[in-house]
């Protein structure tokens, strides 16, 4: 972290300023620090988004930064951790250079530093002649040796997901006018992901990530890591209103779109009532969808008349 | 972090995999998990650099990912911290995408790796179609309470600087075929600066930073945020041979130019000895230049006349 400021870029450090917190040192520091209390660990991730490729020149900025953030935060989630803060470095072209678009920006992380309780701990703000370059890295924490990991799920437990699956790959085709999103909640679900912290599966549940990449591509991850298979079943897979009223043509994009950021998790059958006892606290929906099969690397996806569904495509790439 | 590579992308993993160290878990997981010695607190930094504005498209794809890494390391350095990890994200244009590029970009960070002792905790990979943007964010640790600060220099202590100033702003000229670089050494120095790690200074140095901006313009931030003003000697400030034979008339764009990368430290009189048998300790040469004053916001450097110098420009900015 650098004071890299030309004298009329300064008020670019104002609004930068109001987003830090405790450790950030007002960000006047070469770097910001951080102390761990001796019981915890520390979980990082980081992620890039880049106008023309992850969002629309159009899209509003506040969106942008808290899809970025949220992103990340639903990384951390995936991991069975709570946030911490982060790091932000944004490329701008000349355009974003002024108090309108910085105020926008900053607007949104600062109503989602307040929801998440976390704050910005250093970063970095250049120029790019291009477009806009926008890189997050997420620090969060768990107990000692109590995160959430890919590669524990073991054959018998259930495989679960939270909330609805495939309403940002939705929301995406209505941005691009393929289909019609009345309420504008498919759209809001692409744009403003809900990661799902606070959902306390600590030795409750075997493994778990978040579905960045579509439901299936993800639970091959999984399943590949924890050297399992997976038996799912489509109509048990949790759809909200909005993506019913489409039909089963639809149904495919749901599965293999991105973009969820719920969680997608695998839980002994014994441990079931405490999930969704925890379900209920932290009041973020869970359904079970299958269970892990001893055949290894294989995703099996059922349709409701219990034959096996075949996909075009399995998932998003972001390349 | 995730999974998100097109299955034609998927020796990207590969490339990348081999750089992972302890805690990223082979980058299979959504997030690295470290763990912070009960004694140790962390410092945390992030640098983004812009092909067209950071670094030429010519320049070596191996030299650029050393030189970010770097650059945030002296970050680390600049706060007296031993670095530890790094997360880093990419995003690269479609000529970039095949091995060739990959080869050589990770192998620039290889090096340096084992060079610093330090591995890569978690990223992310994405195409840009317009240029490459990478931004790194680097893990250090100091124990706890022990970082430098840049808001501690008291009146009397002394101004000291690592190394040699403005050999890396003579060889961005030598890059401009402004001035010629006889032996290459003035342009090694801009594409691979040195963090100077290993240089403890716990208990001695009251104040530290990393030069990044111009050593006139980065001794304005360490006493504006001291409180204190300063005076140093421009026959004092240590010049390579090569900035020497340029003569005086580059002697401006030696204190004022940016990507020293050196360090700058103020030490109390009683405790100089004791810095100079760190500085032999570690083999890093260090410089007085000059002393702390009580006048807040005043930065004078007198020329070998005792005549105070008048900067055109006080520092580099990056935007």
């Amino acid at each position: 972290m650098q004071n890299f400021l030309a004298p009329e870029f300064q008020f670019i450090h104002q609004y930068i300023k109001k987003l830090a917190g405790k450790g950030a040192l007002g960000l006047t520091d070469d770097a910001a620090i951080l102390s761990v209390e001796p019981e915890y660990e520390l979980v990082l991730t980081a992620d890039a988004m880049v106008e023309h490729v992850h969002f629309f020149s159009s899209d509003a900025v506040d969106l942008i930064a808290q899809k970025l953030l949220r992103c990340n935060l639903s990384d951390l989630a995936g991991m069975g951790a709570e946030p911490v803060g982060y790091l932000l470095t944004v490329s701008l072209p000349k355009h974003c250079f002024n108090a309108m678009w910085f105020e926008q920006f900053t607007s949104g992380l600062q109503r989602d530093q307040e929801l998440f309780h976390i704050s910005l701990l250093g970063g970095d703000t250049t120029s790019n002649p291009h477009n806009m370059v926008f890189s997050l890295t997420a620090i969060g924490k768990t107990l000692k040796n109590k995160s959430l990991r890919r590669n524990n799920a073991q054959v018998g437990d259930g495989i679960w997901v939270t909330g609805t699956i495939g309403d940002a790959a939705l929301g995406l085709l209505a941005l691009k006018n393929e289909i019609n999103d009345v309420d504008g909640f498919l759209t809001q679900r692409y744009h403003l992901p809900q990661p799902r912290l606070g959902l306390n599966l600590v030795d409750i549940a075997s493994a778990g990530m978040d579905i960045s990449d579509g439901l299936i591509q993800d639970l091959g991850h999984l399943t590949r890591e924890s050297q399992v298979g997976a038996i799912i079943y489509a109509d048990q897979i949790p759809l909200s209103k909005q993506a019913k009223i489409l039909g089963n043509s639809y149904l495919e994009t749901c599965l293999t779109g991105g973009d969820d950021y719920e969680l997608l998790l695998t839980i002994p059958q014994d441990k079931e009532q405490q999930a969704i006892t925890q379900s209920h606290k932290a009041n973020i929906p869970l359904t079970k969808i299958g269970y892990c099969t001893d055949q290894q690397g294989s995703v099996i996806c059922y349709d409701s008349n219990k034959i096996t569904m075949n996909f075009k495509n399995t998932g998003w790439s972001h390349i």
